[in-house]
């Protein structure tokens, strides 16, 4: 397919050419590895802008949803997904052969931290070995996982030049660009949050720049992939430490009869130099929870002791722990224990109006609950069933008057915009909140 | 002056119809006790909105000043204040007993740290006792110094009424409200920037918005003084540890050749959830360095550890040896040391374009420099002479090509927009430039 000439430069300049035209075109075939909550946005982004993709997942359930047109993302509009398969504009995969076919690739599969809060490397390991098995020249790959800084350069780099055998700058392109998704969030979506892209080489950045562009509003150039890398570890751990910088001040505040949420609320009128963050039960998802401890990892081979994580990541650790100590004191005015009583948890999933109760607290707290012989039920709108940590499966159970009065305690632990705070405050007669969803304290409320 | 009934309630709801009827004429008399940053600009925005003021402070030499209609607050417009005084809208004097004279008085005297690092509450104690010896029955009171939550209840209501014999809520109104001054800040000033307001009663609260209005476009009450107390210092709070957070990050990103500036502009591009801080050799001026302080002096009370507050505190106080350590490596790749070498600084204040160095790093540092037997010299257009913690008074020298090729290191300790770094580039042997005013760093230009 590609012109060979003897000179490895004149092949590379023909390679970025022809890349070029390809892009300008629009004649060029996309492959997304991973078909998550990045992956399935950013090819559905390339498709609706009439760019043929190919998304490739290990899971066939997934490839048999996405080949029959049905959405299970919460941010992809189900119609425009079914429109867009049926169009042929996207199609799903399980052979990584495919990957052969495509002209550029992003990677945007899991970084999920082992048992030991390491990074567990093994699926941007198995991405790379199949992309290096099967790329044809002049294909540009761009990582999309969160990792620590060096990642592209250290680990992705030398798998994919060794299974291909071919030269990264000249016979491929390797770039990182941090994926931004905020599940649930209205106003910005793939298409219009800006895009940081950090390549290898300086044609590596030209063709990205060109390839994003297809998809995405505005696309935000740095000098290596590693500043990428950096900037989203920042991003999130700018995050952690202030979402436990307000949950340390939260403890406090509740001890001196401060009311926090009234703090925040009149510091946020200051216009400028303050963002307001609000305190909970500690922090969830695939992002925050992970993506600083990527960073402690790394600082590690720099002998560097991050102090403001560690010591983050310290008060969330505690925070399931804290948030039993408040149940508990909370069941002890009505004289009771947690060893026996009934415990209505409201939300599972780690933030409002999701459905994803990954590393959410709300489990941590269940957990720690059951441990303790609480009798634990949980209703979550978007959650039919979960299973804890320790292996323990519960299934949402319907939301009630009786269901709020036969509970000695109903814990507030997310605050879906569903939940109707005045009908939980009138019938149970025990109230934890945990999310300021109701905005007085009193005998009966609780109150973070 | 006061009709005096036999009731303590009727009286009181005459202050009340009275206060608010004098506010409303504006025929009330303000007190500011303390000219500094805060009580100058606030004595100015009431004179100037047709209430006459008088300012009080125990430096003689302001006060003269004020009366000779003569400036010394950079965010004061001179021309405004001298109009002022001339048309006898503010006057000042050393006399505390004219406090007896004022409708209205508001708090404005410093809150410093003592040598052990705890809240001097020897200024704010000084007032009150001078306010509660001659204050007359009516008289509402603001205090607006920063400081820990529980101060305005715990500590100056006492005293006041210990002094004068009165009754809060029944002869006079006490309450805080915390400044906001930013100063240098071209964009809010004391007028735009929200007040935050909290008073003991709410006869108080009424009686202070509609004074405050006076002077300030938006009052934010808030239900008590110690809410209001822990929202300046939330504010604080947030910058030291964001400040903190970054600083760190910094050193790290230096060991890994990562340009941290790159990594914040490039952060800074996601619309959401995100607010960009940038390094440089630690917090300096009146309230950042203190403000979370006072929390952790009051936390100690409530057998509270504030971890993070402690952690960002540490990463602060070791950033003037690290900045140190920093000259010392660049020196070297000149084969010099600190011992004997001429060191240049250039800014002394504590951020750009201000004529205040309290707390500024970069004394700390030339402390260490000179200690290791640097020999020190400075510029600072803003700033003619210092005087070091340890005693050492240093006069701003002129800056010019002679000056800059002398040095064996120049270092950028303060970015001053009036500093030209192309200039500062050309001329000097050796930078290490901790501001990020000289984009790419070289042989020649070592950066934080």
């Amino acid at each position: 397919m590609w012109k060979k000439t003897n000179s490895k430069v004149v092949e590379n300049m023909d390679h970025k050419k022809n890349m070029l035209e390809i892009v300008k075109s629009r004649h060029l075939r996309v492959g997304v590895v991973g078909l998550g909550y990045v992956g399935l946005p950013l090819a559905v982004e390339f498709a609706q802008n009439d760019v043929c993709v190919l998304a490739f997942d290990t899971a066939k359930e997934r490839v048999a949803k996405i080949n029959s047109g049905e959405n299970y993302i919460s941010d992809v509009n189900t119609e425009r997904l079914t429109e867009l398969v049926q169009t042929k504009k996207l199609s799903a995969t399980s052979d990584f052969k495919e990957l052969g076919s495509c002209n550029a690739i992003f990677i945007c599969v899991p970084t999920p931290l082992d048992k030991f809060r390491k990074p567990d490397m093994s699926f941007i390991e198995e991405a790379c070995i199949a992309i290096g098995k099967n790329i044809k020249k002049g294909t540009f790959i761009s990582l999309e996982s969160t990792t620590y800084p060096t990642t592209t350069e250290d680990f992705v780099l030398p798998i994919i030049e060794k299974e291909s055998g071919l030269k990264e700058g000249i016979d491929f392109w390797l770039a990182y660009s941090p994926e931004r998704v905020d599940p649930g969030n209205k106003a910005f979506s793939t298409k219009n949050t800006p895009k940081v892209l950090g390549a290898l080489s300086s044609d590596g950045l030209i063709i990205g720049k060109s390839i994003y562009q297809l998809a995405v509003d505005e696309v935000h150039t740095v000098s290596s992939p590693r500043i990428a890398e950096m900037v989203k570890i920042l991003e999130n751990t700018y995050r952690l430490v202030n979402i436990s910088l307000i949950n340390e001040l939260a403890l406090l505040a509740g001890k001196m009869d401060i009311n926090i949420w009234e703090v925040i609320e009149a510091a946020a009128t200051k216009p400028f130099g303050f963002q307001a963050f609000y305190p909970g039960p500690g922090v969830g998802g695939h992002c925050i929870p992970l993506d600083p401890f990527y960073l402690e990892h790394i600082a590690k081979k720099f002998n560097f002791d991050l102090s403001m994580i560690h010591t983050a990541g310290h008060i969330d650790l505690l925070m399931a722990h804290r948030m039993t100590v408040k149940i508990t004191s909370a069941l002890n005015r009505h004289k009771k224990a947690i060893n026996g009583s009934k415990i209505l948890f409201l939300g599972v999933a780690y933030k409002s109006d999701i459905n994803d109760e990954r590393e959410s607290p709300a489990l941590k707290i269940m957990e720690e609950v059951l441990k303790k012989g609480g009798n634990v039920k949980y209703h979550d709108p978007f959650i039919s069933k979960i299973e804890t940590q320790q292996g323990h499966v519960l299934n949402s159970v319907d939301l009630d008057k009786e269901r709020l009065k036969l509970a000695d305690c109903v814990v507030i632990t997310t605050n879906h915009s569903v939940f109707d705070a005045d009908f939980i405050e009138e019938h149970a007669q025990l109230i934890v909140d945990l999310r300021n969803m109701i905005k007085e304290a009193s005998d009966k409320v609780y109150k973070l």
